[in-house]
């Protein structure tokens, strides 16, 4: 495994008050417009997970498409994007989940994924871990196996290791870590 | 360049009178989480637009993330989101589209581009192509230079490429052309 050094953090910018007074969004379009900074994303998050048997990588809209979509050609698997409601056209598994501000529902196409699955969750961002919890339960509820996650950015003051021990046992990878 | 012979239309599934009575949804998810149709497709793209000093991919929201993040990752260049509005913190440069149903306004980063840029274009659909108009008019006001627009599929029978020719004369590129 090759060994990634970029400084992630320089090109990560703080934006106070945003969307609402009290959150810092963290902005991470400098880093992924910056060639070596985008693809150390996913080489790092990737390589990390080779190996381990992955067959999907599911990411949530957005943003986790922009990481986890690159992660899966990366590992040479297919992607299955988690959407909000109103956007998958067929059957569809669903769970709700709490924002860091607001609350929404995560959908999964009913044939995305079988109990053969072996996935890897990938998101820019890892905060209360209520949009990573949704995902957990609902690929609990197609009976697959999620053996990781992997996030560019943890939040590590809103505590969502903790979160996430309460839905899965797998194994929790961030490359920046905000204490 | 390897020729990519995959059966793309086999995993394109059409869903009648969705989102509206009238329209035929393309739902690309089993094309999606299939490995080989995944990689296909991102190769694809990158292969036919390599070598032409291309620096950023532009891709829409929130699909386009699923095809435009990977070909930016296989081209080796950095990625640039086109959001829908109030998804972008900073100040950012905007131009409004028609949808094949509906309207709505595509934002990029006002520091996202700059006049040095070389850009790609990705979605996975091109219809009447109301988003990649609105993205070549945003790509010309930063004075970067569009070279190209790869698609997974083209509607023919909405004649995109009339559109697009109004905006650009940058090459269209599709995977899957439905007359």
């Amino acid at each position: 495994m090759a060994a990634i050094d970029f400084d992630f953090e320089s090109l990560i910018v703080d934006i106070p008050d945003y969307p609402e007074p009290g959150i810092i969004f963290k902005d991470i379009t400098p880093l992924l417009k910056d060639p070596q900074g985008y693809a150390a994303i996913i080489d790092a998050i990737a390589e990390h997970f080779m190996n381990r048997g992955i067959t999907k990588v599911v990411g949530a809209e957005a943003r986790g498409f922009l990481i986890g979509a690159p992660v899966a050609y990366r590992l040479g698997v297919g992607f299955v994007p988690a959407r909000k409601p109103g956007k998958l056209p067929r059957e569809t598994i669903s769970e709700s989940y709490d924002l860091e501000y607001g609350s929404n529902e995560l959908q999964i196409h009913a044939d995305a994924l079988t109990a053969d699955d072996v996935v890897l969750i990938v998101d820019d961002l890892v905060a209360t871990a209520g949009t990573a919890v949704a995902q957990a339960k609902l690929i609990k509820k197609f009976g697959a196996k999620l053996v990781g996650l992997g996030f560019l950015m943890e939040l590590e003051f809103l505590h969502p290791r903790e979160a996430l021990a309460q839905a899965t046992d797998a194994e929790v990878f961030s490359l920046v870590k905000v204490s």
